[in-house]
């Protein structure tokens, strides 16, 4: 395993294998996946004093055998403890991989307590990491799209990295969360990009090496354009059978060089990018084309459902961003094949800090469907503000189109896909706690109902051992609400920088073709997405949401502003106004953010003092840059509305 | 003279030698600006059939005479036809070329009319360029910043061009308009321009030799800490000895390189550039260490007076941007060094289509000013919407900031100086009408009082010929107006996409660190500048002009919320309301960028095919982005003042 004495550990410190480092350890089995649990063993044992026994009594027994277990499949286990002994057990190395890092959780826990019997598998066959990585880095972009944690960890100098110390590095990260699939590059198909898929393959190949070691596939995002662009083909038609064939053929190349590859993910008609519109075909064409020369190989299409129009006239009323997705996907229900998952945002929108849960989720029961989340905090501070996403995840995993007799999200959702928050920052995410997120992100993967706190004490008990941590807790399972506080209210959304999307800019986007507006004018604030009298979304939304979404009346205050324009004096649930829930909320987010800065400047000589370092920094630049969101909503409002702040603080 | 087949002739079509190219024409004198005027003579007649005579009876006489007409300076002539000859008479070749211009500039009217003998000389002695121009291509601002006509007329591939036909070509069109310094690169001086000074002189010397042909001098921008950054010592203090040396030597340098050097252009303390402020120096403190160095070789300083706080505070009401020049300068009159030139913009802000007259002008008699204006249109619609700045120029040189008893701007200022619009464009300003800002310049700086229109004309009779243009002249005539209309209302400028500043955002700056605000909320718009009850900024004017900002009553409806604050129903002296107002002028805008349209489009046949074309491109984007100033406009303050339009015309 890496061993990089400069790369933050993460959640994975050497402390954190003390307990089972200590002990006499046996490994039984073999394959690639079983070597590198002996080897972990091997590694810990070595330090805390431990042995790796092939034969006789152990404290710890990590086994793959064939057998009962195959019910639990490939990547299932189950631990044991018999009062003296702990036990792993799986079918599969990829169960025993998983089973060794659930004994590096439960540390101690793992040797005591009551004799027992537990299994585990996980929820979701497939938990995903998208990279937006380029291989070239753009001048305004940068390489990594959206990402806030330095460059690429897998591309550097226009090409594959050649050492792939960091890429084992995170690879066993991730494994230590339970992630196992990993795309490599941006969504977003560049023309260097473009060439992973073919003559550049090799690079791709020699990536998926250093993942497959513990157990993560290898995919690859591809430009619905490639016949024409790689191919010289006249056409990317779906229907077309030269077409059919050059991706038949490209496919088998790149199964060549990597056996085990996971598929494609496609961002096709979507910001600019091409696909089947151009050819008058449908989604469920364009993926299924690719799904067909996937299919001999086991291979999976991730085709994602952000389609709508981003050079929309910000005069047009009638035409809402948010409907699109449902209106594209709904109808295709039943057309997609097997291997083709639709890919789709946990919002209609795009990652805000408050949305609905997307419609599309539980409107398309006949179809493979992979929910996307966003680690990389691109609307949530961009990692330089603090902001733990698990409860905003778990909200869309617990949600239940149907109501409550009817599945939640969690439940009827195929796989789980998150946009990667990590780059080659010695912290791997830029503000150190963002690690919170990815590991986060990993856990809900695997075990989507899980209790998001549960999630954040194991984080932090990883990461920071078992010492006083103040208030680090209360301040990271707060600061998502925080966030919201200070940012734009009641999910109305947006109100950032145009471009780079850091900072407030209340009319950022109003007068834009993005489709992000919230028609804030001298009586009232808000986009009506009623039935009723506004663009119809809430009725995209099967009962009681749909219901509960038309009215003024029933919708939960945070939504408010999402589905209603109402005036400045409307009284919320909460028996505030509208107006006064938009100045508390902002005072007491830079209250929340000036406080949580205080938490972690008492954690000087707790945390060491590069980590605790960054975070003082990053701290810093949060309270700044939520004064200035405090000043400018508050600002923004009250000239507009004047409406005077019931406890006369200053508004500029 | 240069003959590049691919270049636009702008105004010096072949057509515009024909009167002169078809006589007999003497040219007497020596010396290189004479043989520049032989050679255009010789190539004229060559084409059209004249003759160049050395002997015998001619046409047309240009000589350069010692003796009486020294006091008409070396750039002075006179031009006389006593019924048969025409004649230019100067004292040195510098007149004889402007002469030579004069002559091709009245065609046959030269030849023709009453017996008559006119002095010419110009009213400014330095009618300087200045370029924006980076050596290395910026990946976010390019190759000039604010430039809107391609790459940089000067640097290619990361050096000087080594062809520079077109830079001659250049530098005859300027002679030919009067223009006779250029400063070859940008003020904010970056690492490689920096070096242009030192190492890279001769890069600049040899720029020198091309446009010395055409009477033009040389001048570059330098970074005020180049003692630190090209000599390695520790500070770049004015007032340090080894400082001063270091500057005297490498003054030296540069005038062995160019001996006819015309000196420094310096950006100090001013949006991130260094200043002697570090040192706690004035700014005459480090004008007057630069004019120490330059003045034994006869060089000068150009020392500009754009100095303020661009980290302004937003929440911060009690700074104004717009006094920061006065504050800073006025206090220093009398003591700057002769040949140091103050370079103050013509408004206190920023270039915007609206702005009063600088306070600076006028506040310092007892030092050599430069008014500075901008040709390229930054904030004019950046060379893709016509907009002829000339009377915009013209009321700021006819401004008399004593009152009518005094000076106007034009007679009390020293040189006049225009940010450069020019590129490596085939037309070489992107927009072929954007030439005539150029040519209005030179023209202006010839003679500030000069009437703009009949620039106009003189500008359309050389570039298109003596044809019918429909409502060509119209059109750019009140193009100005017309842009004014459907962009920023009333003097109160800005209201532009941050960073680019192409298009409209009403609050694209309004919590910015900037300084630009315009402050509207439900009641009104506008910054109150006033002595009584604002930032006191009006006070920085002599009377009677104090007085006439000071109240709303006096102040000029166009900069009422340049000076004030206002409610929307506000009634102008136009009789409309402020809202009104704005929402008139915008739908009116719209509609003369249709009519303008219109009129080029009449143009096909009459102008040649690529200019027509690129003419069409423009004029369709210009009346898109006139509707997006409008309904943005019009959308926002409607959203804010609740005030519908009293014609009930589409609002949104």
């Amino acid at each position: 395993m890496p061993s990089l004495e400069s790369l933050d550990p993460a959640w994975l410190p050497v402390e954190a294998f003390r307990a089972l480092g200590g002990r006499r350890v046996s490994v039984r089995g073999s394959g690639e996946l079983v070597e590198t649990v002996r080897a972990e063993v091997r590694e810990a044992c070595g330090r805390f004093g431990g042995e790796v026994v092939s034969e006789g009594p152990c404290e710890l027994l990590l086994e793959v055998t064939a057998g009962e277990l195959r019910e639990l499949g490939d990547e299932g286990f189950v631990f044991a403890f018999d009062g003296e002994r702990a036990s792993v057990t799986a079918s599969a190395g990829a169960g025993l991989l998983y089973g060794f890092f659930h004994v590096v959780r439960l540390g101690e826990d793992a040797f005591r307590g009551p004799v027992r019997g537990e299994l585990h598998s996980p929820a979701l066959p497939s938990r995903m990491v998208d990279h937006w990585d380029n291989v070239a880095v753009h001048p305004v972009m940068g390489q990594v799209e959206r990402g806030y944690a330095g460059g690429s960890l897998f591309w550097a100098d226009g090409a594959a990295r050649r050492d792939l110390g960091r890429v084992r590095a995170y690879a066993r990260l991730l494994a230590a969360c339970g992630v196992n699939a990993v795309a490599v590059n941006n969504v977003n198909v560049h023309a260097a990009e473009a060439r992973l898929l073919t003559e550049r393959i090799g690079e791709v190949a020699f990536l998926a090496d250093a993942l497959r070691g513990y157990g993560i596939r290898t995919h690859l995002s591809v430009t619905f354009a490639a016949p024409i662009v790689l191919g010289g083909l006249e056409t990317s038609d779906p229907l077309d059978a030269g077409v059919r064939e050059w991706w038949a053929g490209a496919v088998g190349e790149v199964y060549a060089a990597v056996p085990d590859f996971g598929g494609f993910v496609v961002k096709a008609d979507s910001e600019g990018q091409p696909g089947p519109f151009a050819y008058g075909r449908s989604h469920a064409d364009g993926a299924n084309m690719l799904a067909a020369a996937l299919a001999p190989f086991g291979g999976t299409v991730h085709w994602r459902a952000f389609v709508y129009d981003h050079r929309q006239d910000w005069r047009d009323r009638s035409t809402d961003r948010a409907r699109a997705a449902y209106d594209h996907f709904a109808p295709l229900d039943g057309e997609f094949a097997a291997n083709a998952v639709l890919q789709v945002k946990h919002g209609p929108m795009d990652f805000q800090v408050r949305e609905p849960v997307s419609p599309v989720l539980g409107a398309l029961p006949r179809t493979r469907v992979a929910v996307e989340v966003q680690a990389t905090q691109e609307y949530t501070g961009q990692q330089r503000h603090a902001c733990w996403l698990g409860p905003m995840w778990s909200e869309v995993l617990r949600f239940r189109p149907g109501g409550e007799q009817g599945p939640s999200v969690g439940e009827s959702a195929d796989e789980l896909v998150a946009v990667s928050n990590v780059g080659d920052d010695p912290f791997w995410t830029g503000h150190p706690l963002a690690q919170a997120n990815l590991y986060t992100f990993g856990r809900l993967a695997w075990e989507p109902g899980a209790e998001p706190l549960d999630v954040l004490d194991e984080w932090l008990r990883l990461t920071f051992g078992e010492g006083e941590l103040g208030g680090l807790r209360g301040l990271l399972a707060g600061s998502w609400a925080m966030y919201e506080k200070y940012t734009a209210p009641l999910g109305v959304g947006f109100m950032v920088q145009p471009g780079h999307h850091y900072g407030p800019s209340v009319d950022g986007y109003e007068y834009s073709p993005w489709g992000t507006y919230h028609f804030a004018d001298r009586d009232g604030v808000g986009v009506d997405r009623s039935v009723a009298t506004g663009t119809g979304f809430a009725g995209q939304y099967g009962e009681p949401w749909a219901s509960v979404y038309e009215s003024v009346e029933s919708c939960p205050d945070e939504l408010l502003l999402f589905f209603h324009h109402v005036p400045y004096g409307q009284v919320l649930k909460s028996g505030k106004t509208v107006i006064q829930h938009i100045y508390d909320t902002h005072f007491e987010g830079v209250e929340e953010a000036e406080e949580a800065r205080r938490v972690w400047a008492g954690l000087k000589g707790v945390v060491e003092p590069e980590r605790f370092a960054r975070g003082v920094e990053r701290f810093e630049e949060q309270v700044r840059s939520a004064r200035e969101w405090r000043d400018q909503v508050n600002s923004y409002f009250f000239r507009k509305s004047g409406v005077p702040d019931e406890r006369g603080r200053v508004i500029y």
